[in-house]
């Protein structure tokens, strides 16, 4: 089949390097002027992989679009809606959209396949593709599970089935709300998971597991979907790569965060604590975590004492 | 209040060390012979920790009950049986005790809490102390919330208040079988972790927490507990400690059995398994991981094929 990976940054190169492994024909496609692109052009490779030579690089959105059998958007999710816009303008929006990308829009706390309706319209078909898995374990050969859902069950095995490998196994979600703000959600958790790392707290990570699942399971039930699942592989599934794993971008930044080190940007879980936040607000319901963590990194909040009031201060009922 | 302390190995001796910390009058006993008892009598300290020199070290189970506010049990699960027995011998059972251990009885798959009952009558007041935290880590000060569970809520409060202390603060419980149940089942899952470790599977380990809980969860809920315990603090909460810490005994036994390194005994959770087995055809209820786990360990199941056939094989539904 022919696949077109919009997004050429560590997860879209890892895509188009996927599709092509499992015998597709992939088109990788990066913004004009993307910096990723310039070095796969330039190298054939990034920091994590060498790409093979019949994988087709362009900056040409129409060009990468027309002929494409299936779509993977791999992008920073707040830039969604203005590709999305894009997208609309070609006029190709047949195919469906599969995205491996994980966050909310902050502003307005959408997900990510209401941003794709909004644009391309109701009848768009978009599957999320999440879960756990890092990169560098996938290149290494380490196999692991992952998950696809859309609002459309027949549709999410027919992708999982085209996708799924030696390398990667798919488990079918059958509640999409859940599954993307689960999916989003775990990297606020895993910058959770840094901050006490960077305190030498990350005994408290147990807690934090037991904690983090609980708020967000109210909250997806408050908002319709299913309170089991971020139980699942689309959220506690991902701890382990999110919480504990040294590749994992989140935790980092919350342990450079505390430890006072640089950071080139904020991670994705920063606007995701954000746009929770403003839903926590329109459903009533707290999400003691995450807005800890919001509120430390967006209003100077004390993250040492935030943390301690989270897991050290009251004695209750689980 | 004088606490005494029943078992002298690390949990054990660290109660002691605990109760005393926090102000009690404190009274260790190990039975007589055990080598840890001479080990502390002789020099004071084990291997983690150094006793002050007020706590009262005795074989003798009549006079380190006599006069007990309060009993604290850490000892073996297996060996549990056998103590009571003890206990009721010396007549002195009026008193709460607090088990902190985790296990299952093989043979009857009983509970501890019913054991006690069993052994010491149905008006032994019992609570369960469980949830995350490592020896070494309170000693060195890293703090964690635990869990206490009974069957009395005002007791179990009570006891927790007892024992609150700026280094480990308490939730309160309110299932106790899914409490005990899920306490001694992390264990087995533990043991999973430290395979797929020693496979270097390492990422698969949070696919094995989302299928983990869930296969715990419904057996839990089949044998009348509450299906969400597992998701607090006595079960996932307990997942950093034993599925991720390098002080995991039953980590480091399910790492060393793939790596064919000699063990001296057997980890908890291989009783565990072997106890949650007979449950899961009691109840009817399925436990691929736990089952798979006591096959490997006591059927000579093939480890790879088997943890494979667990996380790499099917595409399902979650």
């Amino acid at each position: 089949m022919n696949i077109t990976v919009l997004g050429c940054g560590r997860w879209g190169a890892f895509h188009a390097w996927y599709a092509h492994h499992i015998g597709h024909h992939v088109t990788l496609w990066g913004r004009p002027g993307s910096p990723h692109l310039a070095e796969l052009i330039s190298q054939r490779r990034n920091e994590y992989m060498t790409l093979p030579r019949d994988i087709a690089l362009t900056a040409d959105l129409t060009g990468a679009l027309a002929g494409a059998d299936v779509v993977i958007i791999s992008i920073s999710a707040q830039q969604l809606r203005n590709l999305a816009g894009q997208i609309k303008g070609t006029g190709l929006t047949k195919m469906p959209f599969i995205l491996c990308m994980k966050g909310l829009e902050i502003g307005t706390g959408k997900r990510l396949t209401t941003v794709m309706k909004e644009v391309l319209g109701p009848h768009v078909r978009t599957i999320v593709w999440v879960g756990p898995g890092h990169v560098q374990d996938f290149l290494a050969g380490m196999p692991n599970c992952m998950v696809m859902a859309s609002d459309n069950l027949d549709r999410t095995k027919h992708m999982a089935n085209l996708f799924s490998s030696p390398l990667i196994r798919f488990y079918y979600g059958k509640d999409l709300l859940g599954t993307e703000i689960g999916a989003a959600a775990k990297n606020v958790i895993g910058i959770a998971a840094g901050m006490l790392d960077g305190y030498h707290y990350t005994s408290l990570k147990g807690a934090l597991m037991a904690r983090g699942t609980h708020e967000l399971s109210r909250l997806i039930a408050a908002m319709g979907g299913d309170a089991m699942t971020v139980y699942g592989l689309s959220h506690l599934g991902d701890y382990e790569a999110t919480l504990f794993s040294r590749h994992s971008n989140n935790r980092r930044f919350g342990e450079d965060f505390i430890l006072g080190k640089p950071f080139a940007k904020l991670a994705e879980g920063v606007y995701t604590s954000q746009a929770l936040v403003d839903l926590s607000d329109a459903y009533q319901v707290e999400l003691p975590i995450t807005r800890t963590i919001y509120e430390i990194i967006c209003h100077q909040k004390d993250p040492l004492e935030g943390l301690q009031d989270l897991f050290l201060r009251s004695q209750k009922e689980e």
